[in-house]
């Protein structure tokens, strides 16, 4: 938890791996947070554990063009990589990742990794290549830092299911921490992209949450997941100037829309806004059968 | 090169793990030969190599449905758990990993490894997904055993291609060590799949080896590399029973059909016969222009 006396900044891969993998064999664990960078507290949250759970923790900065379709918001991602180091050193990070995108991406590959019904999905639907540039670069990333234990935020939820069966299913080495999402005092999820909304948007987009906690409070009563996501979808729409993209109840962590087998149900949302578009979602315990309403 | 004196069979991922994890920790490396067993002298050989560069020798024996096709010989394949035990044994190897498939594949994965167009040339266009099925069980093989370098025969040059563009593109650990193919004394490449051929057929095989080592002496007399696509063809159906899938010239190892600045070229072939296929290959070094011949 206390804070990194001298935080080195690293951009070769090379480098990271001539200081990481000695400290390795001396017995050193890692945890480490990889990040698109212009932080917020929800980032210095998965630093807060990783450095109470970890001997050295890593954070990487690299804005992933490979998970950006050819519309989408690459250029204009926020990016400020000096006010993120100071953010990244106080909040205890040892060794900050800043790779250059030849750095990281030297040819195109002609190797895919294709993540399959679980991607297509929520996000997936609308950003169709979005999750393949995402396991890509995330393979990337744990062969070259090769943490013990890697922390994600539950804001990406789908993004973070689809990690967690790649793990699973190859046996990646690293292990992955969940971390709840950090709010903003009117429940808006923390978001790099939050400042790219208009006063008037950002005024609104509390209601996303609102909708989603009062989705959450109708299942308990008794309600439908169907009726759910019309009553979230209403609120949303009612609340906000903004576009729905969807609002989706499935079985979590599997995404699947069967839930006989779920121990945990999300309610997951995207909006549109004039420059940027925002995720939240909710998750709860599945209520399986009448007897434990 | 000496021999182990007490190899140690291991068939759960987790005890394999709890054995090396603290032996690499402690400073140990490991070279790794993963193989589909039924060991022949190409096998060892790959062993001999480890031995001499490493602490430790793992093998690997496991028959990875997920790289046949339907109608191809994963029933079929040739097994002998207890005389590639004694082999491996022999040839060094301290830890024999041998996984059941539901060890290897407890569930199915939604998500996929897709090799480009590398793979889709040579026996990729018969084998459709073959690859995809290689480098999904050695990414969980190199995950499992975290080997400092890993060992494959140059008679699967395509394979070797591809795992090395693997490896370089998402900087898995591992370094791949090439090891040229070893031959029986009338030069058919040693393989499991030899013991499958008809007498007349074994008689006829080592044509295979002849006509590519007269396709590299006729490019080096000056023969295009189309005429010496045929002049090997032609070998193979004059002396052999087998029907010839292909025999195909490639830039080593992109695998290209420009040579504009291939450094190896190599002529590769798939033969088949009564029940097996064979394949063989030659590397050469390229001529780049008419001075440097």
């Amino acid at each position: 938890m206390n804070a990194s006396a001298t935080m080195q900044i690293v951009r070769s891969i090379a480098e990271l791996q001539n200081i990481l993998n000695p400290r390795k064999r001396g017995g050193r664990t890692i945890g480490f947070v990889p990040t698109m960078g212009f932080l917020h507290e929800g980032h210095l949250e998965l630093v807060k554990q990783a450095r109470r759970d970890h001997d050295l923790v890593v954070m990487s900065i690299f804005v992933n063009p490979a998970q950006f379709g050819p519309g989408e918001d690459y250029e204009a991602y926020p990016r400020d990589e000096q006010r993120d180091a100071e953010l990244a050193s106080a909040a205890g990070v040892d060794y900050l990742f800043v790779p250059a995108v030849n750095e990281m991406y030297p040819r195109t590959s002609s190797i895919r990794i294709l993540p399959g019904e679980q991607a297509a999905r929520l996000c997936g639907a609308s950003r169709p290549g979005h999750f393949d540039g995402v396991l890509k670069v995330l393979l990337k990333l744990f062969n070259i830092v090769d943490p013990d234990e890697s922390y994600f935020g539950m804001k990406d939820a789908q993004q973070l299911a689809i990690i967690e069966t790649f793990v699973r299913d190859f046996n990646l080495r690293t292990s992955i921490c969940r971390v709840p999402t950090v709010r903003e005092e009117d429940g808006l999820a923390k978001s790099s992209r939050n400042v790219r909304l208009e006063p008037q948007e950002r005024d609104q987009a509390p209601a996303i949450y609102r909708a989603l906690c009062m989705g959450k409070r109708s299942y308990y009563e008794g309600v439908s997941l169907k009726e759910v996501e019309k009553i979230v979808s209403n609120v949303i729409e009612n609340e906000t100037s903004g576009t729905i993209d969807y609002v989706k109840a499935l079985a979590y962590p599997s995404l699947d829309e069967s839930f006989g087998e779920a121990e945990e149900i999300i309610i997951a949302t995207a909006v549109k806004f004039t420059s940027t578009r925002l995720i939240d979602n909710i998750i709860m315990s599945s209520i399986k059968d009448e007897k434990n309403v």
